[in-house]
């Protein structure tokens, strides 16, 4: 099985120019079959305020009414995707921007209104990802590069957390390829003190990471993060690593940051 | 020689709703090969206003300072090429957005300064069109929809006269496929009088061309579009047609608008 890499890079990351170019040379320079996922960053929130849209979050999250995800649709898959498919393009990547609309890449649908109505949020279709109409992009010498917007197939943008796309994306590859996928942010992996980043843990499997939450001593903030990639991996994935954006080369090749592993 | 038809739709109709969604509705039932390219429309204009990114025009063109160039990559590659894509995708049209930085599609260069500082616009390198790439889009079952961006590949993002990319793709694509070039927008075709639908002029050849513009009967925004024509055909593309939106079935037929050939 041909090796491919999805790579999910933060907001923060996206938010810092410098930052962003020197992510992108490395991830230029990454051989192999790969696909980048960004998230969105707070430009959209700024623009989204000159535009007179306000930003309303629960629990984190954007409530996505009608002018917010045309707002995203614009920031997204326009400003920051374009940027960073130009700037690829400079290195010699060959990179093809791309949402869940485009080639009906990720089917989703709207999130169901409980407590919450998080508008328009969509939640992905794993069992509908079409693996081969990614292989086809990426036979053709192409690198994805996905904006976190996808569609209900029925005319409807839908906006959509970029970590559960970067996995979502990696499960269904398995199907082809054998997937490496890889979480890169501002922090150097998963910590035991959130504020030093010299406590990284280097590995993680499924009792270590049971053990680790019973003690308290993964912060919220991380547990959505692993709960993919455990999910992941019980669904093809052949490998999870988590870590600092600057270390990209390292991460892919498990020098650093943290190594999630099924057993 | 496979078929494949170049479709361009004006800004007039992107800027309608019912009209867009009438339009694509035709374009999603035009079988075979085929790439759609669309204008801006004016609600960049009306997005920059709120923004407070003031339009500036020199005859009829924009003048793309550093934060336009951001406000159409915004509007153009984002909020309408991704809404387009949306509703194609509801059509079971298997529409993938682009634009000319997506997989290197359109390389260009940024417009030599003369009289006037056009500012972040883009020229087309006609010569480095590469059409495998857009034949892998197609040969994978994708239909493309160009977003009126291209970039210099130095990483620069280039505003780009949309009439121009249908043409240069156009001729491009004539060494793979059989191309015909549609032109679609407000007006029934190239008219005799421009107030008036009925006096459609079915058929321009060089010498009739040269002969209307003699005695004045073409009207001056018909000039770059019908040389625009003549080049493509002068470059290898099979047939041009000039007509209305509406009527894009029997455009493409034959049935309605103006048909531009080279004898």
């Amino acid at each position: 099985m041909d090796k491919l890499i999805v790579i999910k890079i933060g907001g923060n990351i996206i938010d810092d120019e410098n930052k962003l170019s020197s992510f992108l040379q490395t991830f230029a320079a990454v051989e192999g079959k790969k696909i980048l996922v960004h998230g969105g960053g707070k430009v959209a929130t700024k623009i989204g305020e000159t535009l007179g849209i306000e930003s309303k979050y629960v629990d984190g999250r954007r409530i996505t009414d009608a002018a917010t995800i045309d707002l995203v649709t614009m920031v997204y898959a326009g400003l920051i995707n374009k940027k960073v498919i130009a700037q690829l393009q400079a290195l010699s990547c060959n990179a093809i921007g791309v949402t869940g609309a485009d080639g009906n890449l990720i089917p989703a649908g709207k999130r169901p209104v409980k407590e919450i109505d998080y508008g328009f949020v969509g939640d992905v279709k794993s069992e509908k990802i079409n693996a081969s109409s990614w292989a086809g992009l990426l036979n053709n010498g192409f690198i994805p590069v996905v904006a976190p917007i996808t569609h209900d197939g029925n005319g409807q943008l839908l906006n959509t957390n970029a970590d559960t796309i970067a996995q979502e994306v990696a499960k269904a590859m398995s199907s082809l390829y054998e997937v490496h996928l890889v979480y890169s942010f501002e922090k150097s992996g998963v910590l035991l003190d959130a504020n030093d980043d010299a406590t990284v843990i280097s590995q993680i499997n499924p009792s270590s990471y049971q053990q680790l939450k019973a003690e308290g001593k993964i912060f919220a903030g991380m547990i959505p993060k692993l709960d993919n990639a455990f999910a992941a991996l019980n669904s093809g994935v052949k490998k999870v690593m988590i870590g600092k954006a600057e270390q990209l080369q390292q991460l892919i090749s498990g020098e650093a940051g943290t190594s999630i592993t099924n057993s």
